[in-house]
C-alpha cells in the first residue's frame, strides 16, 4: 500500500517531530513534511504552545519559497486537528492549500475526536490515508496518547543506582552515582517531560535545582513537590526561578491553621499549594496524577525522587516506564531503589518489560514499561 | 601485513578453538585451519585432556582425506606446544608435516617458554608470523592466560538479581529469579569452568546440583565448597555425581578430632577436603585460588555463592569478572548481592568496566570485569 518513498517521507516528519520533543508540550509532538514533483517543498513542526502546529509551519515553509502546496502530497505524523484552540484548525489550513493527498502516521488518540479531521479532508475531496508508521509516531507521543485516553500522564520513573540497587550511601551521600553522559541523558528525559516530580525527602536531603540544564530546551518543566505535611524549606533551590516554569506544592491537608500558613507563605513566593489526601491522610498519588492530567495537561511526569515515594508510587501503581541507571560499582550498605512491601513468594510480583538497553559511558541504561 | 583472507582464515581457526570451550580444560581452546592452494584441507581443535591438540587433529583430519600438508598454510591460535605433556610436542607434528607457513595468533602466554614453539619452526625452515587476531584468541583463553601469567585462575562471579539487586525474598526463596534463557546461559558460563565455586549457606540453603544440565557436554567442572567449619550436610545433592566431576571441600582448619573425624566422613564419599586458613579462622580465599590454579591447573572458577561469600570475595579481590543478570521485577525487602563494607564516601568505591549488555529472554545480563 505504501512505497519506499512514503516510508522515507514519513521517516523525515518524524524526524521533525522529533525537534518538537522539548518543545510544544502539552501539545503533542507533530512533524509535517510537504512534496510536490518528488521534491519536499516544506517541512514543519509543532511550536511552543500559542504557535503554529507542524502543518501550519510546513505550508508556510512552502509559501515563504514563493511555491504552491496545491497538488502536493502531505505527510504528517497525526491527524490534523478540527477544532480551534489556541490557533485555527490546521484542517481548514490544508483545505485551503488543496494538496492532492493527506498521509498520517495516526489519528487523533482523542476517541471523542478521532477520524474527524480526516473525514473533513476527504470530504474537501482531497485523497486521504492513514497509519504509516504508526507504531513509531505513537512511541513519540505516548504522553499525548495517555492523556487523551486514559486521562492520565504517562509517567516515567527515573532511578540511578550502583549495580547492587543501592541509590546513596548509608549517610544519604547520592550525587555523581553515574556519570557525564549518563546524567545529560537523565536531563533529555527531564526536558521532554510537563513536569518533573519528586518527594519532600529528596527536596531536603539533597536540594536539587529539578530543572534542565545539560541539553538544550527553549522550555523548563514544571515541578511538582509532594509533601503532604508542607514541610518543603523555603528557601529550597527548586522553589526558584518560577519565571522559567511553575512548582506545584501538593500537600494531603489544608484544613488546619498552620497548613493555611504555610501554604500562604509559598503562594506569596508564587508557589502553588494544592490538597489531595487520600484515606491514610497522605497525598492521594492517583488522583494527583488525574488532576496533573485533566486539570493541568500534563502529558508526560518524569519521576525523580527517593526510595520512600518511589516504592509508594510503585505500589500504587502509579508508573508506567522504568528508567533504571546502573554505575559500575557495589555500594553494598545505603539506600535502595524504593520501598516495596516484602513479597511474600516470587510469584506475587508485578513484572516489568524490557524495552531498551544503552551504554552511557561507564554505565548503563535499561528502559522498562508496563507489559 | 595481514589479506582479507588470512583474516577470514584464522577467523575459522578460531570458531574451531570455540568448539574446545566446554572440552579441553584445563588445556588451552585452540583451533587450527590448515590452507592449500586455497583450499581448506583440514581443521581441528583441541580435544579432551589425553587427547590430540588442535594441530595434530587438523594434520589428522588432512591425512584421513589422502592429501598432503606439505607447502600448506597453517593457521593456529595459540603457539604450537614446543614441550612433552600427556601428547608430543605439536611443534614436531608440524615440522615433519612441512608446511610453508604457520600464521599464530597469539604466543604461549607462559611466560618462560612464549615464543619458543615459534622459534623451533622458524628452525626448520617454516615461515611463522604471530599476532593476527590475537585480542579474539585472548578472550577465548583468559583463563589459562590467567593461570599462566598470575599463578590465578580466572574468577568469574555469576549473580542473578530483581532490578533492585535482590537475589532472594527474605525467607531465602531464590529459585527461578531469571527465566529460562537466563539460566541456559548461566550454564554456558558454568561448562566453561573447571570448577564450579559455591559457599556452606547456599549448599544449606538451595541445596544445588551444581553441575551442567541446560547445555551440552561431555565433561563436568569441578565442585568447590568453601566451608570453614566443615558444616555441609552429607545427604546434599552437590556431593552427589562424583563419576563426573570432583568435589573439594575447603575448610579453615582439619587440627581438631572433630573437623578429622568429619573430614573423615567426606572422605568415604570420594570428597577431597582441605585446609586453608587466613589470620581469622576463615577460609583463605586469595590462597585456595593460588591452589587452584597452580596444584590443580584450574583456568576458569565460575562463582554461584550468597551474599556472604560474595562480599567475602569482592572485598577480598578474587574476582575478576562479574556475570549480572537482572529480571524485570523489584523485590524491595530482601537479601543482596554481596556483603560489602559499608563505603564511607562514593570515591572509596572500586570500580568495574562493562564489557557487554545482552538480553535473555525477559531479563538482561551485564558483563563486567576488572579494568
Amino acid at each position: 500500500m505504501y512505497t519506499a518513498v512514503d516510508h522515507q517521507l514519513m521517516s523525515e516528519a518524524l524526524a521533525e517531530a522529533q525537534k518538537a520533543l522539548y518543545l510544544s508540550n502539552p501539545n503533542p509532538r507533530v512533524g509535517c513534511v510537504i512534496v510536490k514533483d518528488g521534491q519536499v517543498i516544506g517541512r514543519g513542526h509543532t511550536q511552543r504552545v500559542g504557535g503554529p502546529h507542524a502543518e501550519v509551519q510546513a505550508l508556510a515553509d512552502v509559501k515563504a519559497k514563493g511555491l504552491d502546496p496545491a497538488g502536493s502530497t502531505v505527510y504528517v505524523t497525526l491527524e490534523p486537528c478540527n477544532h480551534t484552540g489556541r490557533t485555527p484548525p490546521c484542517v481548514d489550513a490544508l483545505i485551503e492549500a488543496r494538496p492532492a493527498m493527506v498521509i498520517v502516521a495516526m489519528s487523533d488518540p482523542n476517541p471523542l475526536v478521532g477520524g474527524k479531521g480526516l473525514e473533513r479532508l476527504k470530504a474537501a475531496g482531497i485523497e486521504v490515508r492513514c497509519g504509516l508508521l504508526e507504531a513509531e509516531a505513537k512511541v513519540l507521543n505516548r504522553g499525548f496518547i495517555s492523556r487523551m485516553t486514559r486521562g492520565l500522564p504517562w509517567v516515567r520513573m527515573k532511578i540511578a543506582a550502583s549495580l547492587d540497587g543501592k541509590t546513596a550511601l548509608p549517610n544519604g551521600q547520592s550525587q555523581w552515582i553515574t556519570g557525564p553522559l549518563a546524567r545529560a541523558d537523565g536531563h533529555h528525559w527531564r526536558a521532554q517531560a510537563c513536569a518533573i516530580l519528586t518527594g519532600v525527602g529528596t527536596v531536603k536531603e539533597d536540594d536539587p535545582t529539578l530543572n534542565v540544564r545539560e541539553v538544550k530546551t527553549e522550555r523548563q518543566p514544571w515541578r511538582v513537590i509532594v509533601d503532604s505535611k508542607l514541610e518543603t524549606p523555603l528557601h529550597s533551590k527548586v522553589l526558584k526561578q518560577l519565571d522559567q516554569s511553575g512548582v506545584i506544592l501538593v500537600c494531603a491537608s489544608l484544613d488546619s491553621p498552620v497548613a493555611k500558613e504555610k501554604a500562604a507563605a509559598f503562594e506569596a513566593l508564587g508557589i502553588e499549594v494544592i490538597a489531595m489526601a487520600n484515606a491514610h491522610g497522605k497525598v492521594d498519588l492517583p488522583k494527583l496524577f488525574q488532576y496533573l492530567a485533566q486539570e493541568r495537561h500534563m502529558n508526560e511526569i518524569h519521576v525523580e525522587a527517593g526510595f520512600k515515594l518511589n516504592g509508594s508510587l510503585l505500589r500504587e501503581h502509579c508508573v508506567d516506564e522504568l528508567l533504571l541507571y546502573y554505575a559500575p560499582f557495589f555500594i553494598g550498605e545505603g539506600i535502595g531503589m524504593a520501598n516495596i512491601s516484602p513479597l511474600g513468594a516470587l510469584d506475587q510480583r508485578q513484572d516489568w518489560q524490557m524495552i531498551d538497553q544503552d551504554r552511557f559511558g561507564s554505565d548503563i541504561r535499561i528502559r522498562l514499561i508496563k507489559p
